[in-house]
């Protein structure tokens, strides 16, 4: 039975844990499959021909491991996959259009903001997404080079200085521009949404680009006959390319993993 | 003649650059070829396996171009290789012996800080080393894991508030220690030695990683008649992993490298 199948989640690194999370909430019985490819991280600064050899070997993983379906939950990865035609697979998606679509349903004025990552941002993936489902808005975006390593070190919280002033230095243009909704192009960006609050105000709404993947993949999923029958709550397996104590080490600040082992695996060239 | 051919200096990214400074001061009429594994940038936060198997590919494709000697202009390569018993081959060296033979040259106290990035510092290595050049000294080690991307993305100003208080937090305790030399035991570290001194007070001397590096290769050269012979000035040769057009963006905050070409190459595994 295909549906009796994992769901596959890849990511850089750490950050498409956030999409797992989500996924336990919307979809508990789905078994999930989750690659981190901690010996590489990161891809948002790397270039898209790079991206796109580590996407394939990432893919390719997942793939070999039996999945239903796969979550590319790096938006870097779908950004760059996006500017390429997109994923071949309709068994894939990435997170560009599914937040593209929920920012332009929530946004009043038309004006959305988009945060990501430099190699994002530089390929205009979002800012496309966005003007074809809805002609007309206007987008600012911003990379912001130094969240993720911001979060990967724990600078989260909302009073920390650091954290506060990079925040400051990248958001303050997007809320003089007027913009009344924000993608949160990363998945590492949820980590710092109340930093992102109090700079933006309450009236500014964020878009988490993994939880918008994931609730566009449970729709394919059911109109294509694919959710877990089962009634019993769904396994997490977790891969990564670097060492598995270190991933332990460091993806408690994403997730709740006590009792999950992680392997570490080598990818194929 | 062996002594006409280049000096090899290899990095996990741009920081080892720092050294191929000191190189074209010290050594003005040295060819150098230069790799900057960028497709795999940073090494600091990777396990000590995944980067021994880095190394020996960055070694690999230097001694492939036929250099007379190797620097690993690299503080965590270093580390590693050397609680594995040093680089096997006599005509290669790290930063870790160099700085701390320099560092505990001048100490008065005997109380020598060390900065690197996690994985440097979890090795114990820059400790060791100090311990064995002067018995008796006490070493305050501090992971610094969020120095390479404040220099990568520019936060390098004196008065770069979330530099300078990221900065504080590592480096008050050493402070508080009442050390009297500090080892930048990255090369990445340099371009920050103005915030770094700022907060510890001119009191404290600052020894560079990679600059010893040089000093301890320039001794090596001469003792073995390998200094090159010619008057012109040396060329410089950069490779990288990642595109080169990214190499040349972001080189230019660590060395002038105009009229130089940077060619991409893939790391044969």
């Amino acid at each position: 039975m295909e549906s009796a199948l994992p769901i596959g989640v890849f990511d850089s690194g750490l950050g498409g844990l956030t999409a797992v999370n989500e996924i336990r909430k919307i979809l508990p019985n789905e078994d999930i499959i989750y690659l981190g490819d901690t010996a590489r991280v990161p891809y948002g600064t790397r270039s898209r021909e790079t991206i796109l050899e580590y996407a394939e070997e990432d893919l390719g993983f997942l793939k070999s491991r039996g999945v239903k379906y796969v979550i590319a939950a790096c938006g870097t990865v779908s950004s760059v996959m996006m500017s390429e035609g997109g994923f071949r697979d309709r068994l894939c998606n990435g997170v560009i259009e599914p937040s593209a679509a929920a920012a332009c349903k929530i946004t009043k004025n038309r004006r959305i903001g988009v945060i990501a990552t430099g190699t994002s941002i530089k390929s205009g993936s979002y800012e496309k997404a966005i003007k074809k489902a809805l002609p007309g808005a206007e987008v600012i975006s911003k990379a912001c080079p130094m969240f993720v390593p911001l979060v990967e070190n724990g600078y989260i919280q909302r009073d920390c200085i650091p954290a506060v002033k990079i925040a400051e230095e990248y958001l303050l243009p997007l809320k003089d521009a007027g913009i009344d909704t924000l993608i949160l192009g990363c998945t590492h960006y949820p980590l710092i949404s109340g930093i992102i609050s109090d700079i933006l105000g309450e009236e500014v709404s964020l878009i988490s680009s993994g939880a918008e993947a994931v609730r566009y993949a449970k729709k394919v999923l059911e109109e294509n006959g694919l959710l877990n029958k089962k009634s019993s709550p769904g396994e997490l397996r977790l891969y990564s390319t670097d060492s598995a104590e270190l991933f332990e080490e460091n993806a408690c600040r994403f997730i709740d993993i006590k009792d999950v082992k992680v392997e570490q695996i080598r990818l194929e060239e």
